[in-house]
């Protein structure tokens, strides 16, 4: 080797590049998961977040957010994201419909959709602190739908069991309405004939219809296989074209059990694969966006039904955790919050009561998670914030009310709501009267800035630890 | 081990399974794609193609196709596709347009469609005919559009390569109008400047609308990249938001070059690449449809770019033959068929003018192609007879004419049509009444049947070796 002299500026460069090379494997990446069921407001609680770190983060406005109240956030920016091939969420077009005058809720996104933020701040940690007083958090978004969650748990059912727990759930009173027809005709469909693909297609595609109108008429969370409900390019393809049926595995022959048998396993290697290896068991940290108080308004069945969604959900998250060394993906995820959203549809008081009650909802089924290590929290926020409070005194007695603008109403009023149970309540237990909450537009932004209920507590949460 | 004797019976059994393990073997597996650039005729090919074996191939019907002439076709049916993540080619939507009465062109698909058909055939082949004389065929017709076919020379070119070559193409005179607006705006965008999404994303879509509207005004067939016309899943992705420009590479830092130059890569990565990969080199034949009496009424140049475009196309076929060595993946291709589609759209005498023409564009290209092994042919057919021949005599004169029905006019009409020529003409010798052809409707079916001009040609050049 030759020995070579340096000068005092080369050897400065050098420094400075193995200096920039120490910071760069400091600088940390994290994938931050929203999602949540249609309705349950992903776009507005996506759109939030980047605005109130980009342009509002101030500790007045982020008080529970340590790197905002101790003013360590230099500057926030969106940057190029490094997946080429995933949508890019439109948050210019989401963020004017929250900034418009009147403002109105953004349209919602069918399909995954992505955007990275660059979070420059000041930081505390010791060792950091010794190289360089400033490191870069990489925030990277991923927005899904709570379609493709609901999916996951079919990767551990078979065809036969899938069936069985589909066909339980549509014989359910409050849905057999709407399954009559292709329950009649699955009923007279004959599993052990040989293959008539024409058949096969007419009844996936009423089965399909049904799907679609129970996502339309009903709040039920569990509709599977969650892309007969937005397909996309597989629209057409055989991979879509299968249904629940009673039929049994016979030995002999192609028949139409087995064929739906192996679309159905099909669709769990190439499409529910492929979301969990290359996305859900990316994810750092994740966030259940949950639209309680719809489910409370619907009735005693939606909720009991929430429940059991999200404790699949729960169940998802959970999946190979116990087991990691016999798998060969299993989910990275250490934190998960559950958030009632919209609960400034509530009075003040009333928020923690919805808090509890998605506690409950989630808290016993996650113990095993928690044990794996998964931090697990449920709040009540408001991401975007769409009424006030008020007080009203009747007959000498104090009532919190909130004043709003309901949708679809030309004027603000003010309204009285319904007092949220803490937990799920019975049939027996429910209250005659239900719980009849209303939905609101968000709240005329002041001076081009949006307002929030609890956003603060929902990124030290999810990002707190790793601004330090 | 054990000594077991067998029962007579169990001894039919086992030579039973042992030969139809041995058919099973013996039946061929056949990979048909059809190709060409919208308008030049793939539904009704494919539709035409199905009609035909299925219910219609006799020997009458299809004197020049081998095993129909030799009446050993014993029956084709159409059965479920083995990939099930395509989907399927709408047959009967199809064939019911071209059917009906007054019959229409069946609607163009936009994307990739397979269907799976069964052809069950007495063999004349010795060793087949020895083990059973039934064979099994099965022809596996994939339809994809020639859109995606453009795309791949780009396998083979660089970011600064394309651009130069695409910006030349849009600078000619018959494109410049449609161009001049990006050509213009791309000239004013700084390459080296840092990363701007919004300006990259305002320059792709610009790029994109001009692809749409060449697309529809002119016959231009380079149109890269062809995902821009039909993106499907991908619209919105970074990876299709990129345009060509002039710019060099600089070293340092992260411009505005760097990131289109590391979408086009992840575009031919991850999108050409997959095709290429999964799809084209597991063709065995290939048939790409020409209208080339559409760019004939278009003019010198819209020729002369279609001569082009199918010698790239032929480069495409030869990609990786010369040096499957080094490759993993190479075309299996053995057979390419270019055929001229709507040849009655001319007389019967004019007919082999058309082949002709369409040889002379491809066969200087295709030398390389035929020294690898691969046999090339060119025709002039109508999968879908649209006219009928007629002679009418005029001053004395005997004029081969043809009748067929216009689209979009109320009654058949006689129509000369002009004389197709035989070569490449120059601007010079271009004639100056240009070549001013009618599209006709498809002629109305007979008793349920479809007529045809030399699909049994086509058969037997892509099909004929397999059914022996």
């Amino acid at each position: 080797m030759n020995t070579r002299r340096f000068s005092k500026d080369t050897f400065e460069k050098l420094k400075n590049k193995a200096q920039k090379t120490l910071h760069r494997s400091l600088d940390q990446h994290i994938k931050l998961a929203v999602t949540g069921f249609s309705g349950s407001g992903k776009t507005a609680f996506i759109t939030a977040l980047i605005k109130h770190l980009t342009t509002q983060a101030d500790k007045q406005n982020l008080p529970f957010f340590d790197v905002a109240r101790e003013q360590r956030l230099i500057a926030v920016k969106a940057i190029p994201q490094r997946a080429l091939d995933i949508p890019t969420f439109d948050y210019n077009c989401a963020v004017n419909s929250l900034l418009a005058n009147p403002p109105s809720w953004p349209s919602s996104t069918q399909r995954i959709n992505t955007l990275t933020l660059a979070l420059k701040f000041e930081t505390r940690n010791a060792l950091k602190q010794h190289l360089s007083p400033i490191s870069t958090v990489y925030l990277e978004l991923i927005d899904y739908p709570g379609e493709w969650l609901v999916d996951l748990p079919m990767l551990n059912q078979d065809y036969q069991t899938w069936s069985k727990e589909v066909l339980t759930l549509l014989k359910q009173p409050q849905y057999i309405d709407y399954a009559k027809e292709f329950l009649t005709a699955v009923d007279t469909f004959d599993s052990d004939a040989v293959v008539d693909e024409t058949i096969l297609k007419k009844l996936s595609e009423q089965y399909q219809r049904l799907l679609l109108s129970l996502k339309q008429h009903t709040k039920v969370a569990q509709l599977q296989p969650g892309r007969m409900l937005i397909p996309g390019d597989l629209a057409g393809a055989p991979i879509l074209l299968f249904f629940p049926c009673d039929g049994v595995m016979t030995v002999s022959g192609e028949t139409q059990y087995m064929h739906l048998e192996a679309r159905f396993n099909a669709y769990k290697q190439q499409v529910i694969g492929p979301f969990y290896k290359q996305h859900f068991c990316q994810f750092d940290r994740q966030i259940v966006l949950v639209d309680i108080l719809s489910a409370l308004a619907d009735g005693p069945d939606t909720l009991r039904e929430q429940e059991q969604a999200l404790r699949n959900i729960v169940d998802v998250f959970d999946y190979g955790k116990s087991n990691m060394l016999k798998r060969l993906f299993y989910p990275k995820i250490d934190k998960v919050l559950f958030a009632a959203n919209k609960c400034d549809h509530v009075s003040y008081e009333q928020q923690p009561q919805l808090a509890k009650l998605l506690h409950s909802m989630v808290h016993e089924k996650s113990n095993d998670l928690r044990f794996a290590g998964v931090e697990i929290d449920t709040m009540a926020v408001s991401a975007v914030q769409s009424t006030q409070q008020t007080q009203v005194v009747e007959s000498g007695k104090t009532l919190n009310c909130i004043v709003g603008k309901p949708i679809d109403e030309p004027h603000q009023i003010t309204f009285l709501p319904p007092q949220p149970p803490t937990h799920c309540l019975s049939k027996e237990q429910w209250p005659e009267q239900g719980f009849d909450f209303l939905s609101f537009a968000p709240l005329p932004a002041k001076c081009g800035n949006l307002s929030h209920v609890r956003l603060d507590h929902v990124l030290q949460f999810l990002l707190g630890d790793k601004l330090r």
